[in-house]
């Protein structure tokens, strides 16, 4: 199965990624945080079977994979294609479902009993909350979730309590950033229950320019409704970031800085993670525009995804020092480069 | 008839090119600057007869200019090229004995009646001295040189005095420059009675890394005499300077860094002057020690006489801004870059 990531989605130039994911657990158990290693390993069979034991032809596309199995590299580079989280990552007692094409994943004994995620290309939340929804379904006909009729899904953590979902939105904001607009623009998204924040590096400045906007509201609000607003804000902040795209089109240094983003990740040799993705930004607004044809935009999500210190190590196949990493890394690109170009 | 600057010469990896000039006077005429327009007139006419007049061979290979006919842009690309010098470019008063090749020029009326040079790809002195003294025999038969027995060829200038003859050479430097050491070795070659100076750019840190070293005694001292001194010194800096790239040769950073230039030089939209040199003087110290073949030094000799703003504008066919020249510069090297790809 082609991976996920590799496809275009709707709303691409602005919106990498969707990602939709629920939080449930079983009921009469206790949160993973409180049970013993017997109730964990009961609480894995349970879920495990009740998928890949279900008549429901999507079983067969999952695989189950327990996270003691996986090397610290395996760990991390999942961590880094958002299959699994940090501590899932580091704490190693969990268990996963994981769609072949990358684009579901279960998590089993993370925070919650289950933690079920979609990721989709582009802005597609109805698409990715569909999937997620039948896949709750499904697993709901074969498990008892814990639920209270005023309070809704009982989550460990209470910010999740109630339709348990969080949904977000992986943006590429570059023309904003360049206007300085972004510390802005988060204030007004949190008055309205969401909250952006930059991925792969600190504050409201990343180096790639890429951000996560996502629903803060789980209580109170039903899955559409909470969809629905954050699809709006985000339809409103595609629109700034167009415009603010279109205002930089045409100039020269623009075109100029596009270029020479392309010509360094097609000839470096050292490439650190922070250059790599200020780069690649550059050449990802730059497809956007139409200013350069030689790389797509999922050839963009692509190397952005795999260009990242575990999935380099595991390519490698063995630990690599920061330094062999930045080389490793170039190299990389560069071969994904000349691929692309032929 | 192929420029000359488009053939690799002897130690080329370290010697872009070879230089000689004699400078002569007619006996019984003032110099140039005390002359009348009518004396001007006539020691022209005398020079270029003399020449082109004469049953050489040879006088069928050179092209007769004045410089009153030439655009500004010409002139520009002419002094560029080391045709003609800046002073006259500038006076536009004077007339020039081009060879097809451009490897010969001959001035006439510049600071003296006439200024012979010869250039030679790489490290040739005996060959562009021979040339030279071809030609100056040639033009000996014909005219009658102001010639003391005691002092040798008179020149305005007492610093030409005796041989009349300057050699230089240009020199790459970019390891000894990265060591620091150039200030040094220019104390050492002027105690040699040599002079060693940065071209394109200022001081001992021109940013092409290119020097000229040129003999400076003219008096006292026979033509074979003075070359033998600036070969055996030129030899020494050679030397060095192979030394010193062998001991960056290898080094990751400077691979990274010859890599990233080339792919600069190769997708930029604006190149400045000084930007461009220092990029293609890392592209030619890597071709020189191997660590790219994409481009060779003779492309590279082509690309940093030809990128410059009079021959810019000269292709361009009309006057260019300054912003506007850094374009065409970016694109033109890119065209370049393209075809030597291919």
């Amino acid at each position: 199965m082609r991976k996920w990531y590799l496809e275009t989605g709707p709303d691409s130039d602005v919106i990498l990624s969707t990602r939709v994911r629920l939080a449930r657990n079983l009921q009469n158990v206790p949160f993973p945080i409180r049970m013993t290693p017997e109730q964990r390993k009961a609480v894995d069979a349970q879920i495990k079977d009740a998928l890949l034991g279900s008549h429901a032809a999507i079983a067969g596309d999952f695989d189950y994979l327990e996270m003691q199995d996986t090397s610290p590299a395996q760990a991390l580079s999942m961590m880094e294609r958002h299959l699994i989280s940090p501590e899932f990552a580091q704490a190693k007692d969990g268990a996963l479902l994981l769609m072949k094409d990358e684009s579901v994943s279960i998590m089993i004994n993370e925070e919650d009993h289950l933690r079920i995620q979609v990721m989709r290309p582009g802005l597609d939340l109805q698409g990715a909350y569909e999937m997620a929804d039948q896949l709750d379904t499904l697993l709901d006909e074969r498990l008892t979730y814990a639920f209270d009729e005023r309070l809704g899904y009982l989550t460990q953590c209470p910010t999740n309590l109630g339709t348990g979902m969080r949904a977000s939105l992986m943006l590429h904001l570059p023309a904003l950033q360049r206007e300085g607009v972004m510390g802005q623009l988060s204030d007004t998204v949190s008055k309205l229950g969401l909250t952006i924040r930059g991925l792969y590096g600190e504050g409201t400045e990343p180096k790639g320019a890429i951000y996560q906007l996502s629903n803060q509201v789980t209580l109170g609000i039903s899955e559409q409704a909470a969809l629905q607003n954050l699809k709006s804000i985000a339809m409103q902040v595609i629109a700034q970031e167009r415009a603010a795209r279109q205002q930089l089109n045409g100039d020269l240094r623009l075109t100029d800085q596009v270029w020479r983003s392309y010509g360094l990740l097609c000839t470096a040799r050292i490439l650190t993670g922070e250059e790599f993705m200020q780069l690649i930004s550059n050449v990802r607004l730059g497809a956007a525009l139409g200013i350069l044809t030689e790389v797509t935009l999922d050839e963009v999500a692509n190397l952005i995804l795999n260009a990242q210190p575990g999935c380099l190590t595991l390519r490698v196949g063995k630990n690599l020092t920061p330094a062999e990493r930045d080389v490793e890394r170039a190299s990389w690109v560069r071969e994904q480069l000349a691929k692309t170009e032929t």
